[in-house]
């Protein structure tokens, strides 16, 4: 017994359970060294690493099923691994155990172009899956950025820029193939777009961080590659008339397929280091697709409009493709901008949500604590979806608890509003404690749900859940 | 006890229940009457009627607690009840107990119109939250035809014509308050647009006909109304040439608002009832939506050479409003056409959904069936989204029988085909048998969910789980 003062109390992985690893999924597909296990210990945001005690590849089906039905006979934790681009420690092996790692499971099973859909294994990165896409006119629309495994997207729901015309990850997905705890593999959804047959498993796995089931095989819903695509950005006095633009451009049904807002510090960063001549004040930047040339001039007028009657007081459009992709490789590289111009300093990407209505006022909450804690923070993010971005830049551990402080205060500011603790990076490790103020008794059944899939308590212990709701 | 011999043991409605129903509901809230428990017995489909014991009529969340607390200490059934126009027998009393009906709880709770939000109590029909919304320039979007209430849309995963464009019920939902199986109130999801905090209790809950908890009021996503619609016709020699046009204008891009098949006969139809002048061909209707009249000629001649470089033998569209209206009317009303056309016959309304590139198998098999059963059926439905309704005319019991064998045939081979025993309207009484062929060992785990939720079985009793599943 590895611990007995905590509930579930676990096993170790014995050399006797390695054996058994071993022969269900071949030498070469696991690992006990501490390179391997390091490099699986965290993500990419600042939660405390932890190694598992043993790394296996998944390469198939009927061995996550049967490395699962090992684990929960033994009570082994097991903590699935996409990329670790995750930023809140999400697949973090906490309680040791098994690192399952997807890494090898790649593969694009079939490509069901007349359904705009194809179905992929977890472990393969969207970009790579878009790159093959390519080729068929099509893609798969959220976009978190870092090159994420479907995998990892689909455990947390993650979203993206232009999830303000597409959707996030789980307006994408119509069926899953996953393993349960106990190893049973069942199928979950169909690939019929529409669907009301039975409880909807499916998004009840999506955004679940790996700890209801473990997804081996998703059918996605992909969109047609806009064939023009038009940018737009504008500058504002206030940040309550950038908002009120973006009601606007919203309410027009102009469909924007990115809506993202830049503080006056952040635009005044990018504009310096990316030549963009922006003015130091609160920022829209905003893309359009179109299926026909003629309309952009018309829509790129409209909004133009929206924006001087918002109150811009600088307005700039192309549908120049260089320009465009100046103005997004700003955008798109912000975080790696930030962290350039300070360096030997932390930073922390935070993330909350409000409805639209409420942006203001939580950009202005963030603005005052900022002055009061004296912290440097960066707020940026997707405005058309209410979703916003705090990076911390801090210099000592002293700098970064204070931010951390401040970043309480902020995220439960969101919540307060009617909005939620994590629009798009999950719960994982770093948000347990915003749960029960977020969901109330809702936790409690989110508790029941785990019990009843996942009585043993295996997969990815010690994330969603505080410890304090644990039964002692 | 009221029956020892099936589990679970329901109670009777006894006097003393009756009191305290009233003690929470009010007299006026309670009824025994018989002429109320019938017109609460059956829906608008063909699934045998049942009275419940009592009907109670729901006036706030607090009540709506205090009657699940009592029932489920008390093991009484609660089965829901919208505006009864479901079609698979989902909101019928099955066990009797008590219907809890939501007729009383219709007010717009806020209209969140800069968040393009509305918080609603569940008993408001979709159609008259969409005539109040219109002032705000905003609707609701996911459209079933009849006057369904939210809560019945929620219930059932209701979509309709305009899906292909702008999601069924299940994508437009943010926010529930809902009442567990034993009283308890909780609050899923958030007012924000992106979530990834902790389980999707939201979309467990939609599609759950009322199994799993029901909603007393809900936060939807609104749309804004287009301002320039158009509407276009093609006829076509054959299935795989129209389904052929109905890929490629949704891989153009284009975002059809409504991309609907009628067969032959069903086009034959209408074109002489509403004087159209179709050809009794395979047939598609469209909608697009824009926010520019100048895009909308454009986007038309897009949609005529898709449709013209797939063999339509026929092509027509229009920007004016009457012309689009006659079109519209055509399809809103076919079932009631139907219905006139066939005096004295029983019409029973069937949906099933697969891939889009799977529909012309599938309605060829259908049409095969109709040849083999000799079965009067018309089949027309939601092409953009796979979704087809077939709609048996039968004029005796012994027709009514051929025609549900041959339907059973058609729902297998939907599943067969990867699709599912119903897109849109839900399993209700009605496709309980064909729950284990679509889910296998997914049934069992939804089986768990309701236990776990529903440890008593108190609501809904008899719907979406083959009696089969529950245990000796």
């Amino acid at each position: 017994m590895k611990s007995t003062d905590v509930w579930p109390a676990y096993q170790i992985v014995t050399p006797e359970i390695i054996a058994r690893l071993t022969e269900i999924s071949g030498t070469e597909n696991v690992s006990l060294k501490n390179a391997d296990l390091e490099l699986h210990a965290n993500d990419q945001g600042i939660q405390t690493a932890h190694c598992a005690e043993a790394l296996v590849w998944a390469t198939d089906t009927v061995q996550v099923s049967r490395v699962l039905a090992l684990a929960n006979q033994e009570r082994i934790p097991v903590t699935a691994w996409g990329a670790g681009t995750s930023l809140e420690g999400n697949p973090i092996p906490l309680h040791g155990g098994i690192l399952l790692s997807f890494e090898r499971m790649t593969r694009i099973l079939a490509v069901q172009a007349d359904d705009f859909q194809v179905t992929v294994q977890p472990g393969l990165g969207y970009k790579d899956l878009n790159h093959h896409l390519a080729r068929h006119g099509l893609f798969f629309a959220p976009d978190p950025g870092a090159n994420a495994t479907i995998g990892g997207m689909l455990g947390n729901n993650a979203a993206g820029i232009r999830t303000v015309k597409y959707g996030a990850t789980r307006d994408n997905v119509l069926k899953l193939e996953l393993v349960l705890a106990d190893g049973r593999v069942i199928q979950t959804g169909s690939r019929s777009v529409k669907q009301s047959s039975g409880y909807d498993l499916t998004h009840l796995m999506i955004g679940s961080e790996g700890t209801l089931g473990l997804v081996t095989a998703a059918t996605l819903k992909l969109a047609p590659v806009p064939v023009h695509i038009s940018a737009a950005i504008a500058s504002f006095e206030s940040v309550t008339a950038a908002i009120e633009a973006v009601v606007g451009v919203r309410g027009s049904g102009l469909d924007p397929a990115a809506l993202e807002y830049l503080d006056e510090i952040t635009s005044d960063l990018i504009s310096k280091n990316d030549g963009l001549n922006l003015p130091a004040k609160p920022t829209l930047l905003m893309e359009f697709h179109s299926t026909h040339a003629g309309s952009m001039q018309e829509i790129l007028e409209i909004v133009r409009q929206i924006c001087i009657e918002s109150g811009a007081v600088q307005f700039f459009s192309t549908i120049n493709q260089s320009e465009r992709l100046k103005l997004w490789h700003a955008r798109h590289h912000t975080m790696e901008t930030i962290v350039r111009n300070h360096p030997g300093h932390k930073v922390t990407n935070s993330d909350v949500a409000v409805p639209i209505s409420a942006y203001p006022e939580l950009i202005k909450f963030i603005e005052t604590c900022r002055s009061r804690y004296d912290v440097m923070a960066y707020a940026f993010g997707h405005a058309g979806d209410g979703n916003i971005h705090v990076l911390y830049v801090t210099g000592d551990d002293s700098a970064y608890q204070t931010a951390m402080q401040m970043n309480a205060e902020v995220v439960n500011q969101a919540i307060e509003l009617d909005g939620t603790a994590t629009g798009e990076h999950g719960i994982g490790m770093g948000k347990t404690q915003f749960m029960r103020k977020e969901h109330g008794a809702g936790l409690d059944v989110m508790f029941s749900l785990k019990r009843s899939l996942d009585p043993n308590w295996i997969l990815n212990p010690g994330k969603i859940f505080p410890s304090n709701i644990i039964p002692a």
